[in-house]
């Protein structure tokens, strides 16, 4: 079998289409890209959420896994900078789920889809051992103008939207494994990190602003981890990144050395990494609808990933996170 | 939970998007239809395919399983008449399967999806406890072109195309589930069975051709076998159908009885069944790049479904066939 999923996705890239006139971007970015007229092209993308990997029962009320199953795939259509138009929702149940659990799914998944325009006109049905959904959205964006991971030029600024790292110690905290410091939370911060995990806002409309006003060179969502995902918009624009630990935008409620890993390693907070021309930066507002827009680093010309500690010091960073294809 | 895929789908019709000026076909019918350009319309649909329902790994060889995943969305394609153009092929693998395995699935899908001119752009990867596959098919047609299951008028003919309960058999026969008669198969009529179900063909040229030349007042995809899917066709159309059991192309290499049975309920053939008025069916050929187009009955103004038997008695059709919700 693949080792990791980055092998897969590679072996997937060889052996399916490669981008093409029809195809400017195929598979391997956040979503894919294709033509559909002389103004517009259309952005697809495919997200499973399946029991026991991406959610569990016990912890994930039917509410939060519907909306989880849609946010992934409008963070990928925000990630290209498009507006999410329709979905499909494919639904596999096993008979251990109540019809009342289903109606909690879409109640889930159509509020969020209606607050986001987004129409549900199809999808599969199917029974399975264990439920599972794939949920596949189309967007569109004016004809070449998707954000790619791979248009970040050494020098650009690295961005990201919000604050990371809150989704993954919602999560811990559902899971009654306290991190260190963490019980020292309030009610109100538990809250609002719980909240963050089980429903996560995807930034469609931070995505529309970047590409329409053409302010970034490269962007992707943040769902597996900032060292993560950094190291793949890296990879893809064949570039290095020196980030700055003290610009990251951890959690404040935790201790600082917690809120660094949190965010470092933390997945599925659905906020946008993009860069930004030095040209273009001061166009850049501080924050877009209440979401702040914080600079943690610059691109450079080496293949190397940084990390400038506190302490003023350099050290890899390891390109750690989640990763369906490895044992937890 | 919902006792059949029937009112599962019935509850999202009213729980979600019902058509618009923008989404003229939600969900119910083969696909969802959604306005594109003033000359164009997308069709979009997406198929499960999940290990112990719809596939066997002791059945069914690697390649096969991804040849009929493909091949499930385009024949939802082929059945509104559209040309196919990208798939978004989501793949969730256990750790019991081997990466030849994988490789081999992918084999299948990819080659069909070059005969056809489709493009795989993308999907999702995960781990899952048994293999899935939810496959996604983007096609366009032209602007107000898709065929419908609803169109049907009384006084339509009704056709099918190829041979029906072929798939059914070839399934029994790889499950060495003999039936009546079959013994009898030479070497030929057997490989021929066996290769109509691992290996499908998706009858998009056909679908076209009724689109483009507008022959067809209905249309949709045999999945499910003859009796239950005309049910839906003709409650859709909020009309009734009398079909003729000589006139239903059965497997020729089977006793008469046999053919029949396979032939009414017999699942995965994706051959289309559609409608003709009458003032058309003579444009309509007898047989379409090989594959024959036999009327079968009529469009009725009853609700009711009849078939007339070879001694010309009419007996209630019941619309008997595969509903993944029920017990098998």
């Amino acid at each position: 079998m693949f080792r990791s999923e980055g092998e897969f996705v590679g072996w997937l890239q060889q052996r399916l289409a490669r981008p093409s006139r029809n195809v400017p971007v195929g598979i391997g970015d956040d979503a894919a890209v294709v033509r559909a007229s002389a103004s517009h092209d259309l952005i697809l993308t495919a997200d499973f959420s399946i029991e026991s990997v991406h959610f569990s029962r016990r912890i994930h009320p039917a509410r939060s896994v519907g909306h989880r199953a849609l946010a992934r795939s409008l963070s990928d259509i925000a990630a290209m900078g498009g507006k999410p138009r329709f979905a499909l929702v494919s639904l596999a149940l096993s008979n251990r789920l109540s019809r009342g659990w289903v109606e909690e799914f879409y109640a889930g998944l159509a509020s969020l889809a209606d607050r986001y325009g987004v129409a549900v006109i199809g999808g599969d049905t199917s029974v399975a051992a264990g439920a599972a959904a794939d949920v596949t959205v189309l967007g569109e964006v004016c004809r070449g103008g998707a954000l790619l991971r791979s248009g970040a030029r050494p020098g650009d600024l690295i961005f990201v939207s919000g604050r990371l790292g809150l989704a993954e110690l919602g999560f811990q905290l559902l899971k009654s494994r306290p991190l260190a410091g963490s019980q020292r939370l309030n009610r109100k911060n538990r809250a609002e990190a719980i909240r963050s995990h089980l429903y996560p806002e995807p930034q469609c409309a931070l995505g529309q602003f970047l590409s329409r006003n053409r302010l970034a060179s490269a962007a992707m969502d943040l769902s597996d981890g900032l060292a993560l995902d950094l190291s793949r918009l890296a990879r893809a624009s064949a570039v290095g990144a020196r980030i700055v630990e003290e610009q990251i935008p951890g959690p404040e409620m935790v201790p600082a050395e917690v809120a660094r890993r949190l965010a470092l390693s933390g997945g599925e907070d659905y906020q946008l990494l993009f860069t930004v021309p030095p040209a273009k930066a001061k166009r850049l507002p501080r924050a877009f609808r209440g979401v702040a827009l914080q600079p943690i680093g610059l691109m450079t010309t080496t293949n190397k990933l940084t990390l400038v500690g506190l302490d003023g010091g350099e050290i890899p960073l390891e390109p750690a996170g989640y990763d369906h294809f490895k044992r937890k």
